[in-house]
């Protein structure tokens, strides 16, 4: 029997979140059900609450960078106890059987990962975010946030965090490696912190020095304007990592002319728009332009536990849910440092 | 002391190639003096001849693909003797000091190779190519065509083997790996019978279904027509590496559906202008939107040894060169199986 719980909800698209009720369906012998402490805003959920991306499922109750603690466990449970703190990112199922889900891609599942909101599950109900009290959602799509890490600045780790994290470990940014971030956001402040936690050389890349000092204590070693042409002269050549999360597109070319031979230039971010591209750009030094999704189960588990060992989660502002609106135009406005957290409590 | 040989050249942007005189010069310490046998004809030598990338030295002597046997060595030469079967490809020095020609990528040196032809060597003289009967190199730019491959067949290899082996085995073609190479002239022929050397399940990607059979003995397993809006769809999420050989401008979007997670799209042919690619299709499936140029040195080497294991060259066409002319015209009009190779004692 389903439980009725409170949410914050986009009623139609472009309407504003208001306060509603949804169902939460009864608690599977290997679900949790948890009870969310925070849920951070994601720029996606503004563009989906909005319908961006159109065929949006509403009313629409966004959130998929959820912390919160388990209330109750299925019978068959085995991963996670009453008290234990949880997160729940993008997804909350997949087909669990393809080569990406077996391999622990199941964001790449063949047959599409179930997302946390604005999705349709395997019975064909819609799934609804973390704007809410409560979630039901398999063990198996729910991960352990480490003691030693708050659940507030936790919370925007688990889509944050993974899709910077995954991008930079899989085209190894380590020691002796030069990475540069492209926007110092949501997204680009988390690849801040992760690749300097990793040990790279970092450079932020960004419009204007406007954050510079924001971006330094973050943990960047260098900071150039993009609106500077001469960054781009003075960068020839240097990079061995790029990882770009912005949504408007950029002069790739340029770019790509700041890679070493080998260097990959690695989209987060992407604007709904084809970009342009001369393909000599990555034909001369043999560069690769790749793109990356947050991450598997195993890989956003393994984040935390990064995160939590090196004593940080993300940069936040806590608002009450009723400044969800508020807080949606402050987004759009970049005003921000650098992620708005919703204390549920609030809902 | 120069010495004075014949080659073919042209003597402006887009007139006909025609029999004239060079010098070479004079036979340095580390210099090799090379009888030429044959010169295969590569579609950039057409673009070059006909100044299609602009800024070309006139009169131009094309041709990078190169193999003859060595007729007199400098003193301090250590690597060949006279009589040895030698080739020499696109470019015929290098800084020789940077970390790409350290590590044996030549072909990416920051100060850039010096082209084999239609470029301008270290004492600031143009550099005249292969359509020639003789050229003085540097014997650390020059290869050793293996015993058990002919001259003429080996020709090719020097630009085409080459253009092709590096991405193939850069991005690991081999058993249990499906390869896709798009087109099949020049590049492509040569794609194939190494991808299918390597151990890899190999498809072409062809306009039409005109070169099937020709295909499937040069070792393709697979052959479709990308005419076809079939192909797009039976072969979604097929690949582990395609190689495109392609100058025109594809739908790379497209093209990028054919991979599977983590596949990459290696560019080795492209267009001048700018292609449009929407960033979601690298995003997506986290894959690799790259490209490649020629190979470097040592690689080549390796190649060559590897073609010659394998007891194959390029399909070829021997020519006179009072044919050039008539043959730029058939390479533009994709009527030649596979490569021209000029027999220069016609010259």
């Amino acid at each position: 029997m389903s439980t009725t719980v409170a949410a914050y909800a986009a009623p139609a698209a472009n309407a504003p979140l208001e306060r509603t009720t949804i169902e939460r369906r009864a608690l599977g012998a290997h679900d949790v059900l948890i009870d969310i402490k925070y849920a951070g805003i994601c720029h996606s959920d503004i563009h989906q609450a909005r319908d961006g991306w159109g065929e949006g499922i509403f009313p629409m109750v966004p959130g998929h960078e959820i912390a919160g603690v388990v209330a109750e466990v299925g019978p068959e449970v085995t991963k996670y106890k009453a008290g234990d703190r949880v997160g729940v990112g993008c997804f909350v199922d997949s087909c669990r059987e393809c080569e990406y889900c077996l391999r622990g891609q199941e964001q790449y599942c063949t047959q599409g990962m179930t997302g946390t909101y604005n999705a349709l599950d395997k019975n064909g109900e819609p799934t609804y975010g973390g704007y809410s009290t409560h979630l039901v959602v398999d063990e198996n799509y729910a991960v352990r946030i480490p003691e030693g890490i708050d659940l507030d600045v936790a919370a925007p780790l688990l889509c944050a965090g993974i899709t910077l994290y995954s991008p930079l470990k899989h085209w190894n940014a380590g020691p002796g490696k030069k990475v540069a971030i492209v926007g110092l956001g949501g997204l680009g402040h988390m690849g801040v912190k992760i690749a300097h936690a990793l040990g790279a050389e970092v450079t932020v890349l960004s419009q204007s020095l406007r954050k510079k000092a924001d971006g330094e204590r973050l943990g960047a070693d260098h900071y150039y304007a993009t609106s500077d042409p001469a960054t781009f002269e003075e960068l020839a050549g240097s990079f061995d990592l790029i990882v770009s999360t912005v949504s408007a597109p950029l002069p790739l070319d340029q770019y790509l002319s700041l890679l070493k031979v080998d260097g990959v230039f690695a989209n987060v971010g992407a604007p709904e728009e084809p970009v342009s591209l001369n393909l000599f750009s990555v034909i001369g030094g043999r560069k690769t332009l790749a793109g990356s999704m947050i991450g598997g189960i195993a890989e956003t588990q393994e984040m935390l536990d990064f995160c939590a060992s090196h004593g940080f989660g993300a940069e936040i502002e806590v608002i009450p849910a009723d400044k969800i609106n508020e807080a949606y135009e402050r987004v759009l406005a970049s005003d921000v440092r650098y992620r708005f957290v919703i204390d549920t409590a609030t809902i």
